[in-house]
């Protein structure tokens, strides 16, 4: 089973676009619309490969399409529908070409993707706003509390305190540590991209290691007291937080938020009250690079460039692949023709034509190898 | 010299004034009007003692009234017409009726304010800001890192660290404490006032010790990220807190500055950038308990009260006190008869006419003294 979505990130700011977002136009070597590389151009791909060998005789598999209009919002109906057609949606396994090539001519399989465990953190104080004058001192400042809160949530070295944390975590193995050791997204490319003055994070692991297989722990916002202009001496009788984690296999985000309960108990000080409100969450995700599916694809790309796929795993997270395992029992091939220049969810999205052509090979390379 | 303002706060929510803010309407023993207590009040009331002398003789000291129309602003014109007019404000010393009494039948001497020094700490780290999956565990988040650092201003015992803080911080004499603890206000009455579950602060001093004796660091505002409904994993670039100090003699708020200053330098990790604005500030005052004037007052309204007087130290900051005593070079007794339930600042405001008629009393017996 292939997937894929036809739905589009908007174009606006039409302005910077130099052709119309919706008319594809080719300059160089290179199509350029909105679209053009998230993901209409992946679907084309797989689309091409299939009537390309139906041109020249069978297709040595069967092939079942699944494509939605809603992954950029979220694709809040396609987990219910996968659900509800489990029959239907049967097979060996899903190809997911919704993920892209690390480098121009390094083909790669995204064998893991991270999940999410998201919380917003709410420390009371007094039952109002004090002047800080007249009680402060006294009175523990909720801006201070949950400053106090955050900072103990790691340790001098960048690891997460929450009481168990890591227990579930799968270690990277050195086979893995070694293929991420290939990847061009080195510390320096990680300092050239943030223009940050010094990286941060465990330091027992590169920086590409931390962002994909280890699990993290971010503050997505922090709000107490007076924000605006100028000064104004309260005292607040509020802070939040917008805690989130990105969970690696084998974590799971109803026990990251006990996690997070737990030490909240032990560490929330008698002189403020606190509640944890638990918002969204998804299970990280992990495929099997050893399959006879991610092998197929391993060497029909080998094929294709000329050079050995490497293996990733992604920081971020793509619900719908869980979806396919959980729901399916099936693994999924992470795969894409995509580059990281390609100005996904920007003006001037493209795809690289030549790399294109060279992934629909791969796929006929790979159908076969299948079959 | 006798200071005094006829300016007054707004008299906003007017629905619940049960009458007229600006019709001044007695009801059983109080008078309630805007600005009745804070400080029309007061005001008359000096006005008062002098005319009741003058009636039945001669005034035994001779008396100035500077009276401003712009405290409830922040007196932005006082201390520049102060400093051009030091022959014509030439005087012994300031009798400051703006502060109260710390309970009714308890008459108070204020004899020391807190000063302050107002900073803006922002932390910068990504360019801009990231997503949290392809950047989250390689990157300091700025909300923690600023998390990070409020947390280490303060230890364990609710010490403010910045370097040197307490170098120049007066100790609270054995007698000043006696007196304090004299006081209604009760770890018991903070507990009640505020609502917290518990207090919080140096636990080798009483809450209200740690309100007017001792320094404070506050979180007054602290922002990062996303703060609105919802979750959004957003690595943010930027961090700012609202940090504010109030000073107790003989701190200096440029001192403080600068040891906030070597505070970042020593603690701020090399993983983000910082800096430091230095918004407002005023220096502490402390009056001599001792004086002949504040001796005077002491005697004169025990005389009408019955009860010897309250010193106490208050926890907020009046900075025309700085300006008497730095300008003038004289000493200021801060007193005045409005009591903890007058609704200063909010509806209804009133005065407690049979303690405003002791207060009367006072300053007749007073100036009779000073003769």
């Amino acid at each position: 089973m292939i997937y894929g979505h036809y739905d589009v990130q908007p174009a606006e700011p039409l302005d910077k676009w130099h052709s119309d977002p919706f008319a594809p136009e080719v300059r160089d070597d290179n199509l350029y619309a909105r679209g053009a590389s998230d993901m209409k151009g992946q679907v084309a791909a797989a689309i091409d490969a299939v009537e390309s060998i139906l041109k020249t005789g069978d297709l040595p598999v069967n092939v079942k399409f699944i494509i939605e209009g809603e992954e950029e919002i979220g694709s809040p109906h396609l987990g219910p529908f996968i659900n509800e057609h489990k029959e239907l949606l049967a097979c060996d396994f899903a190809l997911n070409p919704d993920t892209g090539m690390t480098a121009p001519d390094l083909p790669t399989i995204t064998y893991a993707l991270r999940g999410l465990a998201y919380f917003e953190l709410r420390v009371y104080g007094p039952k109002q706003d004090l002047h800080s004058g007249m009680y402060g001192g006294a009175i523990h400042n909720p801006g201070q509390a949950i400053a106090e809160l955050i900072a103990g949530m790691h340790d001098a070295n960048g690891r997460i305190t929450l009481p168990g944390f890591y227990d579930s975590v799968r270690a990277l193995s050195a086979e893995e540590r070694a293929e991420i050791a290939r990847l061009p997204k080195t510390d320096q490319w990680y300092l050239e991209q943030t223009g940050v003055p010094a990286l941060w994070g465990e330091s027992e692991f590169s920086a590409e290691e931390r962002v994909g297989g280890r699990p993290t722990l971010e503050v997505n916002g922090l709000y107490s007291g007076f924000i605006g202009e100028g000064s104004k001496t309260v005292l607040p009788a509020y802070a939040m937080a917008k805690i989130s984690c990105r969970l690696v296999p084998d974590q799971d985000p109803e026990e990251v938020h006990q996690q997070l309960l737990q030490y909240m108990e032990a560490h929330a000080p008698k002189s403020i009250r606190w509640e944890v409100i638990n918002m969204v969450g998804g299970p990280p995700s992990i495929s099997d690079r050893n399959s006879p599916w991610a092998q197929a694809y391993l060497q029909a790309a080998e094929s294709a460039w000329g050079v050995r796929p490497a293996f990733k795993r992604e920081g971020g997270s793509v619900p719908v692949v869980t979806d396919f395992q959980q729901t399916l029992g099936i693994d999924v091939v992470n795969m894409g023709f995509g580059l990281p220049n390609d100005n996904v969810h920007g003006p001037n999205e493209k795809l690289d034509l030549p790399n294109w052509y060279r992934g629909i090979n791969a796929l006929i390379h790979f159908f076969y190898n299948l079959g």
